[in-house]
């Protein structure tokens, strides 16, 4: 299957030569694709040029509108139609690619993609997901910052939608869903949370839905999916990017701390850096905006080539995974989950 | 200044060894506090006894009712009274002792010492808080659970709580206080959130606020003190336990991986050892049960006699830095806070 993928070649710190080294590393893992940069085309051009390869199976659209890292959401739906990031969406909208990606501004891709795209029929809020690193491999996490607040509803979609990412793009038979609480017992956390559980171990679709886990659990390979609302799920999500920062800076200043441990270093440096490519963050690029009627990655904004490359792999490998129609079908039964099909709380 | 701690000496996996071994380790750092053990009589009175100074210094009072780890809190309300628990808690209420211990349930903590001893004047809510480890030192983090839901008062007596803590306890001169939010621009997060960092920015005590920090900052010493609501400081508390544990098990992993990984290890070890300590779970043991009118510090459940003696030490810290002293002191500016002294949210 030959596809297409559009890219915001403006967004992110790097912009644009990240995102065009980043395109030529996809390129070489994902032979089948072929890209639309939406940028400065004065710039564009030489980068794309560069890469022979990249330039046979790459066209540039120029725009001179960028929507900035900084920009609220709220500005950039009023003057960012024409932007770099306005464009790559809506060339999804049009179908003249099958997924987009940008290393943007988060609050503004989720609102224009939200606008141009609309959510698939059944859902009322899209979410942000992504996969972590676990002790035993690896777990979807949604939402991670999309929705401040969630009700019940909201929750158990994104529950189907991550179980359906599990299982088509991952792969996984009979992926483990959990939502993520401070307790194991029913009897914990939010209303929302215990609603969703309830509505979770009731609903008429085949779901192995496990019940609550804490906070540690996630990094232990609890559970395949974990859900939570956006701003639990960001404050979890960055913590535990902190500590990452903060145990490698402890490491790294253990091993310079003595001659002894400097040697020791020297020794065990080959399987010290295998160690760290297993949580290298790049690895785990490609936030996906799940939900839309429409495959939109977010990169994050400080990536580099190597980065950027595993976001447009995602988009790839959801696109692949037929992951949006899969998610219609799920959600074609959504009548019969139990909850309400219209939630008075979204919007 | 002689001290008097209650220790609970039935809650916990270890107990009672590891009450009495811990007791015996902060003995040696705290010459001037005694304990009261509270618990089996036929199993204390040996294990005391074994350590001569220890037994020089403490007494025993006998219970048979233990609250178990899984009681409810509103159980253990009930039949909770006569506990071990229960009796550690009315020492302090009665003037018996300054301050009470215990590794048991900490819900059932929460509940009976609430009860028992109230909250101190013109405080709506006890939380839970405990230092955590950054790269730069420590930081004081609340709440971690008592509050699943939180509105602005909430926050904002957490925040001064916790600035009182870090100046009077920790004797830091001017402690840095910010809330955990998603993002750092104003809009962002939950509104008990805005509305308390408004709050924040106007009241009039010497307060040094400075705004939101996002899940990453905690970790690299943004803030001296971070006020959250319970849920998403549980959440935080435990993906960074939880992570710390994945990053301990690639670590050794990667050591075990190959002859020489391992001949690096042997020479780093020394220095390796002295990162673990410093990340060390049981240096941060002892949660801090703030706003009651009484020191109240719950041990981790799981935790050995050093961990343990740590505890007791917050304890004592706590009552020679006159927390509850100082705390009542910025309450009694609370009508000038320009917040409801009174709140419908509190019970």
């Amino acid at each position: 299957m030959s596809l297409t993928i559009a890219l915001d070649a403006m967004g992110g710190d790097g912009a644009p030569e990240i995102v065009v080294d980043g395109a030529d590393l996809a390129r070489v893992r994902h032979p089948n694709v072929s890209f639309i940069f939406y940028g400065d085309e004065a710039r564009l051009a030489p980068l794309v040029a560069a890469h022979s390869k990249l330039a046979a199976i790459s066209t540039i659209q120029h725009t001179d509108i960028v929507v900035s890292g900084e920009e609220k959401p709220s500005r950039a739906l009023r003057k960012g139609r024409g932007s770099s990031m306005g464009l790559a969406i809506d060339a999804v909208k049009k179908g003249d690619a099958q997924g987009v990606v940008s290393a943007g501004n988060t609050g503004a891709l989720m609102a224009m993609a939200k606008l141009a795209l609309r959510t698939l029929p059944g859902i009322s809020r899209p979410a942000i997901a992504t996969m972590v690193p676990t002790d035993k491999s690896e777990c979807v996490m949604l939402d991670l910052g999309a929705n401040i607040q969630c009700d019940e509803r909201n929750l158990v979609e994104f529950a189907i939608m991550g179980e359906v990412f599990s299982r088509t793009v991952l792969g996984l038979a009979k992926p483990t869903i959990a939502l993520l609480n401070v307790g194991e017992e029913d009897m914990k956390g939010h209303e929302s949370v215990r609603q969703a559980a309830a509505t979770l171990r009731d609903i008429d679709l085949p779901i192995e839905f496990i019940g609550f886990v804490e906070g540690d659990a996630v990094w232990s390979g609890a559970a395949d999916v974990v859900v939570t609302d956006g701003f639990t799920g960001n404050v979890a999500l960055k913590t535990a990017e902190g500590i990452v920062k903060m145990y490698s800076t402890f490491l790294r200043n253990a091993y310079k701390s003595s001659p002894l441990a400097m040697l020791g270093y020297f020794f065990s440096r080959r399987a010290l850096n295998k160690m760290r490519a297993k949580l290298d963050p790049r690895r785990y690029n490609g936030a996906m905006l799940v939900g839309l009627n429409g495959i939109v990655i977010k990169s994050h904004g400080g990536t580099d080539a190597f980065g950027f490359s595993h976001a447009v792999g995602v988009a790839v490998d959801m696109i692949e995974g037929e992951f949006n129609e899969r998610i219609s079908e799920e959600f074609d039964h959504i009548g019969s989950f139990g909850v309400p099909t219209q939630n008075v709380a979204s919007s």
